[in-house]
């Protein structure tokens, strides 16, 4: 097994990312299908169109090391997609279930937040300027969108749920 | 069982966060004594006591809704506990390690970050004001210590990382 470096980290972690990508993509139309608000379908499916270019250009990045896309299981994420699977079943046909589904996609965000922060800083360490490019590209999207979440929940859905109690 | 609502939704959710909170006060221990840099290993005790504060106060929130505290497995909090340990194993004695054991520190930073932001947004739409107080302490910790991670490692930790390849 070769030594374990910084590059090795960086390779692993993207691995990691790429799966995480490409489960968010087949979870995100589930999400659009059981969410109440019109506003919140749309954000979830303007969220798959953005989650499909943002595994195009983890492929870039697999280019830039030479390395094949690959995925690698992440538990953290399948802990998240079956949260969120468990707040469609308990919450299905009541007022909160929009306010849940919007955490779950908030805290889905936030784990890419921390992982594409971590991976375009070694990016920048190890000099590898276009790969950091491309990841502070996401890293936006991501901050961007769960910025819009939170809009969403504070402008109308929190209090709709509130207002159905 | 009880209808579902939004507070069913904020104590469900303070069970998840209970749960992830003992679990991280458990493991970050394990953190520190991994961790070769005495800066990270001070930062990750230092954290084990906040954490333990946190707690604290989570507690105090069971309490202004009249319910005794209790967790809620976390299967995201559990995954990113598995990554750790995988980075812990296998990272060990390379110089990649703490690069590795802060960017998986980030990723729970920012899980905890979305669950006191969602906690916290609940609370107010529901007029918990004290609880909303209390929740927002924690999460100005949480983001600090984030903060304080990207700080550590783009000041030393990469770049030590890099010099040794």
């Amino acid at each position: 097994m070769a030594a374990k470096t910084l590059e090795s980290l960086f390779h692993d972690t993207l691995r990691d990312v790429y799966y995480a990508e490409r489960k968010i993509s087949k979870t995100l139309p589930k999400l659009a299908r059981g969410a109440q608000s019109p506003e919140l379908k749309a954000a979830f499916q303007q969220h798959k169109e953005e989650t499909d270019g943002q595994i195009e250009r983890l492929a870039q990045v697999f280019e830039l090391i030479g390395k094949r896309p690959q995925a690698k299981t992440c538990a953290a994420m399948d802990g998240l997609i079956e949260e969120g699977e468990e707040i469609l079943d308990a919450y299905k046909d009541t007022q909160a279930l929009d306010a849940g589904l919007i955490a779950v996609a908030q805290a889905v965000e936030h784990y890419e937040i921390a992982r594409y922060g971590a991976l375009k800083s070694w990016a920048e360490a190890l000099g590898m300027t276009d790969a950091a490019q491309l990841l502070d590209a996401t890293l936006q999207e991501e901050t961007a969108t769960d910025e819009k979440l939170t809009a969403l929940a504070e402008a109308s859905v929190n209090q709709q749920a509130v207002a159905a109690e």
